[in-house]
């Protein structure tokens, strides 16, 4: 069987249920490991360097850049946002499937360094639905949700982009869903390639 | 949710198992459909007429050629062997998963004209284990063996084209993870489109 990890990426409408997807995935089950991005932004109350994010002054992080440590990285509002090389790597090598919860822009990027990762894309059952769910926050103004929405129609040009299309209807049903589809990948020829060439072997043998 | 179904091609060494797999398959769910093959050759004692293979004339075969009625066809010993696209095409349509189980050649075959299908190649554990298999059976001389061995070794050169290796140890388990791989194929964009089209005209109008 196939020792190394697959990698993920998971993007989806924001309000699609990424995140308690991921949490999901995570506490259910043992295979997986989260991708911790890095950035120049300071800490908010309550986040944790190694946890929440690799907190890194911007010398370095351009540093990572020229060194070719980041898989992808942006730059929003004069703050940088990656995704560390090092750690997926050893994770993948250790077995672990990893997951990057990132947007459309950085999964194209993460694609093209990396071809074999895995881009699921998570939506809800409908529009109407998705703006029920952020309506149902409570948290957001009109026009935030109106933001929001907006920004969705753009997302969803892109969809096709993605390997797979998930539904987020229930919860658990879409968690079991997306852990299959990773599952999946596993027997890809790329992950059998060590199987296929000790069969090869032996079957020049006989 | 997608109706339409999906294209499946299994292969796999001779004694891997593929017959009792799709038997399998098809006993245990009822998304499948199996294909059914023309070919030019009499029918053998006990074969039915559209249940083993639709038995055809050589004419009507060669019309079904010129017609582009075949999704894939080869001529063995003088016979014409083929998969009749109308059936496979009314399956699916139906939402059905339609299995074919032929062999490489006709597998690229079928890819090319249909890339969506879903290529999945079936291996015991180990080239032993082959081995032992075919042994076991108790009906094949040692040189029918052997020729079967050295046409697995060249089987597994082209390995690599299909979609999924599938190791067959336990054949509940085997049957369970490409009943897996197959669902998942539903959630490819491609079968998803349906879906996605919506979601992007109810986003329009917000």
């Amino acid at each position: 069987m196939s020792t190394k990890g697959v990698l993920v990426v998971i993007s989806g409408f924001s309000g699609a249920g990424k995140g308690t997807l991921v949490h999901n995935l995570l506490s259910k089950y043992d295979n997986y490991a989260l991708s911790i991005s890095m950035t120049t932004r300071s800490p908010r109350q309550g986040e944790v360097d190694g946890v929440h994010y690799f907190f890194s002054k911007k010398e370095d992080f351009e540093r990572e850049i020229a060194n070719d440590g980041l898989i992808e990285y942006a730059n929003y509002c004069d703050n940088y946002y990656g995704t560390p090389r090092s750690y997926v790597e050893e994770q993948l090598e250790s077995g672990k499937d990893v997951i990057l919860e990132i947007e459309i822009q950085g999964a194209m990027k993460v694609k093209a360094k990396m071809p074999e990762t895995l881009l699921l894309f998570v939506t809800p059952p409908s529009a109407g639905e998705l703006k029920r769910r952020l309506e149902g926050r409570g948290t957001e103004t009109a026009e935030v949700i109106d933001k929001r929405m907006k920004r969705a129609c753009e997302e969803s040009e892109g969809v096709e982009q993605y390997d797979y299309i998930v539904v987020n209807d229930d919860l658990e049903e879409c968690t079991r869903q997306i852990h299959q589809i990773i599952r999946t990948a596993h027997n890809t020829p790329n992950h059998q390639m060590e199987l296929i060439e000790q069969i090869r072997e032996e079957l020049k043998a006989f």
